[in-house]
């Protein structure tokens, strides 16, 4: 089962309750609704469902965008997202998706669903469709501060999700650095390079930022200070971009014609950083399948993740990772 | 005077002759050219100037792009770099100019020229060109890790050089972060945004990589790591963006007259990551002043790192941020 806030995200409830509503109906799958139940019996209603159908659990508080996540998760035992993840940490659910405060969702998954066996550090990942197969960029944020063998664990997790999810046999795993040469990067990297290679994982060193949009590499691992600062930077570019050649057709009305047929590569433009273009932004390591979504999900995104987490029940995620990293301990 | 490095970059020596005679033509000064005499005698005739006329220093060797750094500098005494730096040192020269491997000059600045009194850490600053005035972000690779004074001395450099350079009054100066708020931040960001609050610079708190498109600040300090990546990742989404454009033109030839009108957008797009735009990168806290242009650079690019490094030495770039270092210290 598959627990769905449905009050987190700048669209919700409205679509969060539609893409429950679509998901159930191509899969013949039910999620767990969590929020306020008013709200969901009248959208349930609104939309053609039975309320009676479905399996909803109460939740009035909303975790706003701006609330310090740590202290909701902690002070709000009626929050949504904190509730979906006590479903999951009963056994009720198997997972969450989320797309509200990517902070409290992190929060809720580290705090209330809990770490895997054998797991020191969840990794936040972001999957970057810019290349011809997307690139798994981990840890985006999950936390600030890494030791080397939570970089060598977040490649094999990583590398675990893009097998299981993509079906790629054997993933290529580099580490985020400043050149390609081994002798760059700062302490960390370069010590969690020496593990990398002596892991059983397809390791190919250190990558520059570029990677990200080539087939050179599946998974790149980084602290997640760092990768959050990456994943900004992409997203800032990309939208910049997008609003400067915006700007250019403003200026020259004329191009407008043109412009619609290079819409789909400015789209690509918009969407190369567009990481929650795979349903969301998977929590790995925890005990139980947790999929983020971006916070301007729509019902068709919301579709996704709820796609994405019930891939992640059927391949047994939480547990490939867990024997994944008791082997590589070893 | 300016030592100019004849050798260094993908369009050297031509390009930087041409741009050397330009510049020379159009200040009436001449820079110290540095590099295999011969060739550098041959291209002065070439573009109808007297060799005679021109200081030529003779440094047959040229540090190659791919050739590490350190090692190049200590075990090279011909090649120009580090001939350009050594005409620094000895006074000769208040300036440096290369367009050659970065890390070489870098290399350079610090281990020959040296640092400027008072400064522990040298920083290579990048000008970013996305808002109405071009942000600095300072480090980008001097140093792979710092100590949180290093953070705020090379605010109080980058703020120095914005005055020097663009006339910012009162620079303001923001520190970069995984989010704006205070508790965000890695140790090293959050122990420095002590620092900065309590120095004398207009101290605006963390930011987000998006700051480095807008007009919020006008200095942003992180570790040259951090920098490092944040400016290659910057470069790696303009460019893709680019050719994501391109490859939509092709495929629809009818848009080809629409793009032309489209090419001043698409070029700010390219341009707003091209740190080199402003003449190159300024390396601050070292004993003179080093500029750093990008390998692609022509010879409007070397005319325009020649202005800036004169402007350097009329402002008395080395001995205000030696100044600004002693008070801030006090």
């Amino acid at each position: 089962m598959i627990a769905l806030d449905v009050m987190g995200g700048d669209r919700a409830p409205a679509a969060t309750i539609t893409g429950a509503i679509r998901w159930a109906r191509s899969t013949g799958s039910k999620p767990i609704l969590v929020g306020n139940l008013t709200i969901i019996h009248q959208l349930l209603d609104h939309g053609g469902e039975d309320p009676a159908a479905w399996t909803s659990v109460s939740a009035p508080v909303t975790v706003g965008m701006d609330a310090q996540p740590v202290k909701a998760i902690r002070s709000l035992p009626d929050a949504s997202i904190r509730r979906c993840a006590e479903l999951v940490k009963s056994g009720q659910a198997q997972a969450l998706v989320s797309m509200g405060n990517t902070g409290a969702a992190l929060a809720a998954g580290v705090i209330v669903v809990g770490r895997a066996t054998g797991v020191e550090r969840p990794g936040l990942a972001a999957l970057l469709p810019g290349g011809p197969k997307p690139t798994l960029l981990i840890d985006v944020g999950a936390n600030v501060e890494a030791r080397p063998e939570h970089l060598r664990d977040f490649g094999l997790m990583g590398a675990i999700y893009q097998q299981q999810t993509f079906g790629i046999v054997e993933p290529r795993v580099g580490i985020l650095s400043n050149g390609e040469e081994i002798t760059k990067g700062n302490p960390l990297v370069r010590d969690a390079a020496v593990l990398l290679t002596e892991s059983p994982l397809a390791f190919i060193g250190h990558v520059e930022p570029a990677v990200l949009y080539g087939d050179t590499a599946d998974v790149i691992v980084c602290d997640g200070f760092t990768g959050n600062l990456v994943l900004k930077s992409l997203e800032a570019t990309a939208e910049f971009a997008f609003d400067e050649v915006r700007k250019g057709v403003r200026r020259h009305p004329y191009t407008l014609p043109g412009l619609a047929l290079l819409y789909p590569a400015l789209r690509s433009v918009r969407q190369s950083t567009d990481y929650a273009q795979y349903g969301g932004v998977p929590l790995l390591g925890v005990n139980g399948v947790v999929i983020i979504g971006h916070g301007r999900s729509n019902a068709v995104a919301v579709v996704n993740a709820l796609n994405v987490a019930a891939n992640g029940i059927r391949s047994n995620l939480v547990n490939r990772i867990a024997e994944g990293l008791t082997t590589i301990r070893r």
